[in-house]
């Protein structure tokens, strides 16, 4: 099944403790959409400046994703700047410049209108309804979104929230979005407006899915080298969406192999700056992680002896 | 298989958003055995003031903790005040009174020398080799430390690493040990100074076990209501342990098996104040969570589909 993406596509300026990478390519699209064509086709929706050379459109060429919907705007790519301190599970933006995004008008492609997986990355939630309303009969509707909305749009966002069946954002962002402290009780009542599901990103600590009938703790996966955590959280998202199309099962099972597959591509990810490292996966790698998974997290059952038993 | 554990008695005092306890119970030999007894025999050996009464002794009376090598010293009982914010990952530590701890001189008993499961708590690591010299033929011996030591002790903790098999310690106490950010470094090089093994512990996030072999990485049972984290680390620690001892297999599966059952342990303790909640478990309590900690982390391996087999 094919994943239709809207999001940004960005120029990123990244400092982390283990270097430094000026004006690369990035945004919430990009790396979704990247991680997301390993496993199934993928139809992008964003929109780019003049700045935007042939040499940025052969990472999404290469790895046959669908650009036609991918606007070129007079003026500059959407570019942010952001530094990491040795704690990687926190982003300082520098600075953000909007640029040709700010007058973003997401149209679909009339091909992209059949779409039966919908990511709705982190963007104004009015947009994000204005991209659903074009899409004609979706199966999964799952959306990001971040503190900038919840503050400043959040009936905007609670109405995205009820046509929305997953929902993907970190644990800050389930906390603020609650007003709840703590993540369980954040998450059921999230669920109380509209998501079948939640998925809470964790940083380096892994995910936490919850629905009505269960909840599933997905570890990342520990690395000895972390260069850049930048995408980590929408390549999560294209791992997950890209599996759950590619399989078209909804099943808990399913959804449970589906998040383990979005940590091993958040954790190729971070493993460079920018799509380095992502853009030259082999299936063998993927493969072999998503078994490094299991190893990681295995446990069998056994008779528990007590006291009594001795 | 008996344990030994030695290691701090506490009156503590905390306050947490959820609300306060005033000179309850606590310290880490307490938790610790409180948490191993439901698993195995355990000897205790600390120290306690003239304040400490028959309803205090009652607790390990309870729970089978051999108590012969508690010593009862003229004045008061250690004492711990701290606080937690809505980040109940993290203490704050507001007066900490040594008292009668300040000169403890840990003694076994005869009967203690020979455990083969030793616990040696977080105390000074000269008091830790002490206690080690004191028995004569131990199978699995274990630590814990804390910032405290590492910053004011580290040649004597490295002599004590030396002897010790399985290291349980933070994980901002692992990156402060090593000197080094990257937490699966740090473990590694750890792992260099004497232990088989690592366990970090990570709060609400779960814990990591580490070897020249393997990583196991185990969630925390994700609660909808946390009251006082106080002791969570060391009822982690005796469920480790106790289950360990009364199993006395220390095959890689069965250390997996035993940091589940650290981890359930630490989730009921969290449940409430001091040990109410722990001291009052049933076998079936803990089955129970064990079996949900399989639902909480199980995925099933299938064959991943790429775009290639569509």
């Amino acid at each position: 099944m094919n994943i239709l993406v809207v999001g940004s596509v960005a120029f990123d300026s990244v400092k982390t403790p283990f270097g430094e990478a000026k004006e690369v390519l990035g945004g919430s699209a990009t790396y979704f959409s990247v991680a997301s064509s390993y496993f199934t086709p993928v139809n992008l929706v964003a929109v780019v400046g003049d700045d935007f050379t042939e040499e940025h459109l052969s990472v999404f060429k290469e790895r046959d994703v669908d650009i036609s919907g991918l606007q070129h705007s007079p003026g500059q790519t959407f570019r942010w700047r952001g530094e990491y301190g040795f704690d990687l599970n926190e982003a300082h933006t520098l600075d953000t410049c909007l640029n040709v995004f700010e007058s973003f008008n997401p149209q679909l492609p009339a091909q992209y209108k059949q779409c039966k997986y919908v990511f709705l990355g982190n963007i104004d939630p009015d947009l994000q309804r204005l991209v659903l309303d074009q899409v004609e009969n979706p199966k999964l509707v799952a959306c990001d979104t971040m503190n900038f909305w919840i503050e400043n749009k959040l009936e905007s966002l609670k109405k995205t929230l009820e046509r929305v069946n997953l929902l993907i954002i970190n644990e800050a962002e389930t906390r603020e979005l609650a007003g709840e402290a703590n993540l369980v009780k954040a998450a059921r009542k999230i669920l109380g407006w509209g998501p079948d599901s939640i998925i809470i990103k964790r940083g380096e600590y892994g995910a936490l899915m919850l629905s009505d009938s269960t909840v599933f703790s997905a570890p990342a996966y520990p690395l000895e080298s972390v260069y850049d955590p930048t995408g980590a959280g929408d390549s999560f998202a294209g791992g997950v969406m890209g599996y759950l199309a590619s399989t078209d099962d909804l099943s808990e099972a399913n959804i449970r192999r589906a998040i383990i597959h979005g940590s091993l591509m958040a954790s190729y990810n971070v493993e460079a700056f920018s799509l380095e490292r992502l853009r030259n996966l082999s299936s063998t790698d993927i493969e072999t992680r998503f078994q490094d998974f299991k190893t990681l997290t295995n446990f069998e059952l056994s008779p528990t002896c007590f006291n009594a038993c001795k």
